[in-house]
């Protein structure tokens, strides 16, 4: 990926003298950034502009050439390709629209440029992008008019739009935050933000990562080069909508839509997700910080109310407010000659008019181990205590690398002074109370739940029978049912409740004398999927009069409410004993491979919502992760009264799906749901199953 | 209040000419402001001021005043007062600090001031604020140096903290919204925020009013308020940590924090709670655009990434994507030239140069009933299009006007350009294609669930069998037990189960066999509250020997884990039906009065959260609103198989609770939970109920 970023020479194709020539503009941001190496126009027609020659072909070009970005009509790309190839040229940037979004002949257009740059083993980013920009080189490939003020630094972003490139350019601009790599991918054909994330990582100059993506090229790829970095990672993943409104057989498919798959996997591998500009620039200014090593702030603060928002803001970010320790604030009192503050936190430094006092107080109050990081918010006119306050921020900015703390600064004061203070200090400032707060929330989110490793869980696997079932099924060209789901369950471990199947009211009734009384009746269907839903499901009979009729009634209330199902019989089980209802299922996901799931079961999954998701395989750190992660489990752990639940149980049985699901990829679905856990030390239980099976992927 | 608006004469007292004096800065903003009126210092040491005279008193002023605006050291202010009372003057603006913030020598001078004020007959606003602002009058009382650029215009803001209030200016300064009125409350010892907000609902220059409180001085005289007025009214509460950490006794109690009765109140009377500047500017704009009458939306945008992320947006906030009719594609496509651009919603403006055809495709499609709202994104170089892309912005306030639907505009271009455009343009302009949807949004719900009056609900209330219980309970001191406070609920027609109160092992049979086979007993104690917590509940027993033995065990339970308490003895009732559990519940709040809660009942009550509330009393549509506001409603309808359950019975439930807090104020807590909820037409019941008594307020 190198030579996208540092060639010697580029040739711009498709440049011609006309005012409204695209190419062009090309040329002038080179100049503009001060591009280091040299420049070749190339257009049809030939001509001059700014008295250097436009030559008509890549081929006229008296050097070689280590990049050529290519500006010309789709249809000609081919051929101008065709040309590079012939002259040495083995990186092109194509920004030409027309290839795949207009039908047919785009996508032909596409497999020939494919084509081409193959044989020739050239590699290119596009079509339908602006690019590349090297800031540090000077290189800015952009037909767009780039404003060459943005500063040289660490921040370096792929985006698969190019409006989306530009806007975040813009905005770093404003907020005088340097960049160093930047490229707008466009339709990805050749070169996909995985090549360009590999590069990235080990590039030196770059020190955080920012993605723009509308679609994630390959998932688990994605996740291992995350994995192999310490580099921040920053991903907008756009075009969430995709899943709304799709009907889903299982409620781990429906729970499990694609953006909650991608929102576990980045946050397993400590990948942070951001959805505006906006959030992108509190990450980044969060980054410039010294890290956040705990939960406990100090907020100082020249109005009163600032102070209260920004302890209402940490509060609903779950901060705490450093407690300071009444020695402490005595001592403070007397050195800083600040008897007219409240020494609290917040701090109310309303009273006192002494800038440098402010600034005092934040150090000996950063000092402090109880502090983990400031708040400072800081009113004033910029007309009348501009450069004190300038001073003032300065020192707050010297005073967080000393203390290797974060100070997060918030100035409420003229529009253009907070412009322009942003260009010329060292430090981030931000423009609400509430940003600042935000940002060192990210800061100490930032990375969280990151898996040091993706392992196959061992235990229990007997893989003949499980292969067994699924064969049958696959012969038979149908998914697995009730009692063979909880076959394959119960094969890798999972304690299933015991069934049998019955295909009349005799067998039923029979089946419930040698289980015992109580029973439960369910209809076995491979066209019924949400049994209870058609009144498949018959609880607590009690006696052989009350198993008959139950069947009876089912068999006849399925058929009514589901005429076409052909019905294979009934399973008869014993009732379970009290608990709690849990769900624990999968899903494959075609992008990042098999996600599991795990939450409060029942009937209402979805309307709870409370379940927890991971890309499959993990090891037993996660699932219990999982687990701590439900609303749930305050009371899963005893809390109310309430006998503890056998949580290690229920994380072996999330071990189970994880092992049975990565050794049988084709299991498209499952659900076991409900997943009754009793208390603590009498183990858990399926007592229902549901799968479906995908094409066999292994 | 309009004398403090509207004053033809204005003194400043505490001016000198000492170059840190506070005082002059108020001199100056009156200038900068251009007050029509006419300004006299005061400052003991006299002497002159850019050519005028400082007087040494109020007294010595040739004139009538009619208002003073105070900066002298708190132990001078009531002085002054007097001194202000003797000349005359009416109208009064104390800015000094220093009155109740430290201490009691603060609080004995705020008492002498309000004592003075009083004997005059002065009103007065502060201490401890920035005063007024009147932009059209000029008037600027505050003595931080203000911008005077700040347009003209309807907006209004009341704010308690000086530097919010500021804030606030330099924002609505910066994004080119006009302003009316402004006022720091400061302490609020005299004028509050419900004698200026009655002043600003009647003033013709008002057009929306702004608040930021950080205490609420009277709730409901607040919501009589804004039930008069068809004004917007916004409001920033800060603050809202106070009930943080406290215990609460019941469940009502706890999930009726005080923040929650202001969120459910506001939103009662349709007034906008918003936590940040931003969200404010987020509001102004969008009350800026002609009203959104419905949800559906199209997205023009010349980005394809953020024709996307708009669009993920609108499905975050809610919002539908129209369907544009192909007919209505075909013709605009063959009007417009535009055949370059995919006519879908949302619209991929990119491949077309032409800004003319932008306006043209914004307005046919503005224009279609199908569409309620756009949202246009437009990504431009200002060097390049800039007085084009002017011109199309103000086009496309043009169609908004004309077609009375909104257009939310986002421009992406270089910041200084974007800061011009919302200085020059007529409307808006968004600086994140988020911000332009949450806007849309934001008007979408403004003022939703207005309540238009409070009304309490008429109904069985069998007033005096109440009062002999609460009374009983008073004369001894003490919360009414479990069976009385069932018989106060049935006492205002709340169907609640059968229950036999019972001393012995004896008892407990006898009443069984009485009620029949199977029952629950329930531990009574003054002293238990969370019974289920401590062992106090035994449930399903379905013989003699199970309640002799559950009564036992149940209070050996109870006696070990709560050694403390006094049991009074055993409720026995008959198992209930199964049915859905739910919880409704009241509590009185100092500030609003009495809240009424409906939501998913049980003992996982808080953990769930799925609560609605309402300050009472309140009508038939309210209680019916506040079920469909649960998550659990669709369940309650009848979804996935289940039966429906008898909603009617649930919001009689609700009514008879709003009734009952109503007559009887000194009702502090009340929890029905469960409410069981029977199928449809079978009514609903409470198993449970527990009832503490605050001061007799009635």
């Amino acid at each position: 990926m190198r030579g996208f970023f540092e060639p010697e020479t580029v040739a711009v194709v498709g440049v011609s003298n006309a005012p409204d020539n695209l190419g062009r503009t090309i040329s002038m941001n080179l100049q503009a950034f001060d591009f280091k190496g040299i420049v070749y126009e190339v257009g049809p027609k030939g001509g001059a502009l700014y008295g250097r020659r436009i030559y008509h072909s890549v081929d006229d070009i008296p050097d070689h050439v280590d990049l050529a970005v290519l500006l010309a009509p789709a249809s000609a790309v081919p051929e101008i390709m065709e040309e590079c190839g012939r002259k040495g040229v083995r990186r092109v940037v194509v920004e030409s629209g027309g290839f795949t979004e207009f039908g047919e002949e785009g996508r032909a257009l596409a497999a020939r440029v494919k084509e081409v740059a193959a044989r020739w083993g050239i590699r290119f980013i596009g079509p339908n992008g602006l690019g590349v920009i090297n800031r540090p080189l000077g290189l800015a490939t952009s037909f767009g008019i780039l404003d060459p003020s943005v500063p040289a630094g660490g921040i370096s972003v792929l985006s698969q739009s190019g409006g989306v490139m530009l806007s975040i350019l813009n905005t770093l601009t404003s907020e005088g935050l340097g960049v160093a790599k930047l490229v707008s991918m466009g339709n990805k054909l050749d070169v996909d933000e995985n090549d360009l994330l590999e590069y990235l990582i080990e590039d030196p100059e770059t020190h955080i990562i920012c993605l723009y993506l509308e679609g994630i090229s390959d998932g688990r790829r994605l996740m291992e080069l995350a994995r192999r970095t310490d580099k921040p990672i920053l991903l907008h993943k756009a075009n969430i909508g995709s899943a709304a409104g799709r009907v889903a057989a299982s409620h781990t498919a429906a729970l499990a839509a694609d953006d909650r798959v991608v929102d576990a996997a980045l946050r397993q591998v400590g990948i942070a997700r951001f959805r505006s500009t906006e959030t992108l620039m509190h990450y980044l200014k969060a980054l410039a910080l010294p890290p956040l090593r705990g939960n406990s702030l100090a907020v100082l603060s020249r109005s009163g109310g600032h102070a209260v928002i920004t302890a209402d803001d940490c509060e609903l970010s779950g901060f705490e407010l450093a407690t300071l320790p009444p020695e402490f604030l005595e001592s403070v009192q007397q050195r800083f000659r600040a008897k007219v503050v409240r020494l609290t936190n917040p701090m109310d430094l309303g009273d006192l008019f002494d800038l440098e006092v402010y600034g005092d107080l934040a150090q000996a109050t950063l000092a402090m181990p109880e502090v983990d990081g400031m708040v400072f918010l800081h009113t004033y006119v910029s007309g009348y205590e501009g450069p004190r306050s300038e001073e003032l921020f300065r020192r707050l900015h010297r005073i967080s690398l000393e203390t290797d703390k974060p100070i997060a600064v918030y100035a409420n004061t003229a529009a253009a002074e907070v412009t322009r203070l942003k260009r010329v200090l060292p430090g981030p400032i931000f423009d609400e109370p509430s940003d600042a707060v935000q940002a060192l929330a990210l800061l100490r989110d930032f990375g969280r739940g990151t898996a040091p490793s993706a392992e196959r869980p061992d235990g229990p696997a007997d893989t003949a029978a499980v292969r067994a079932i699924l064969a049958r099924c696959r012969e038979e060209a149908r998914d697995p049912l009730l009692q063979e789901a909880m076959a394959v369950a119960a094969a890798y471990g999972i304690p299933c409740v015991e069934g049998r199947l019955v295909a009349s009211e005799d067998e039923a009734v029979a089946a419930a004398a040698a289980l015992g009384y109580p029973v439960v009746l369910k209809v076995v269907s491979a066209d019924v999927s949400h049994k209870s839903d058609f009144g498949g499901v018959q609880v607590n009979l009690r006696t052989e009069a009350g198993v008959r009729a139950a069947y009876t009634e089912m068999l006849a209330a399925v058929r009514s409410r589901v005429p076409q199902a052909t019905i294979q019989g009934a399973l008869v089980q014993p009732m379970a004993a009290a608990g709690r209802d849990l769900i624990v299922g999968a899903k494959f996901d075609p992008n990042f491979g098999h996600v599991v799931l795990a939450g409060m079961g029942g009937i209402f999954v979805e309307l709870l919502g409370d379940t927890a998701l991971r890309v499959a395989p993990f090891g037993r750190r996660t699932a219990e992760a999982m687990l701590r992660e439900l609303r749930v489990f305050p009371i899963l752990e005893g809390r109310r009264g309430q006998a503890p639940a056998d949580l290690g149980a229920l994380v072996e049985v999330i071990r189970s799906v994880t092992r049975l699901v990565t050794d049988f990829p084709e299991i498209a679905e499952l659900d076991l749901n409900p997943v009754r856990v009793h208390e603590s030390g009498s183990g858990c239980r399926a007592l229902d199953a549901r799968m479906r099976l995908g094409p066999a992927t292994a």
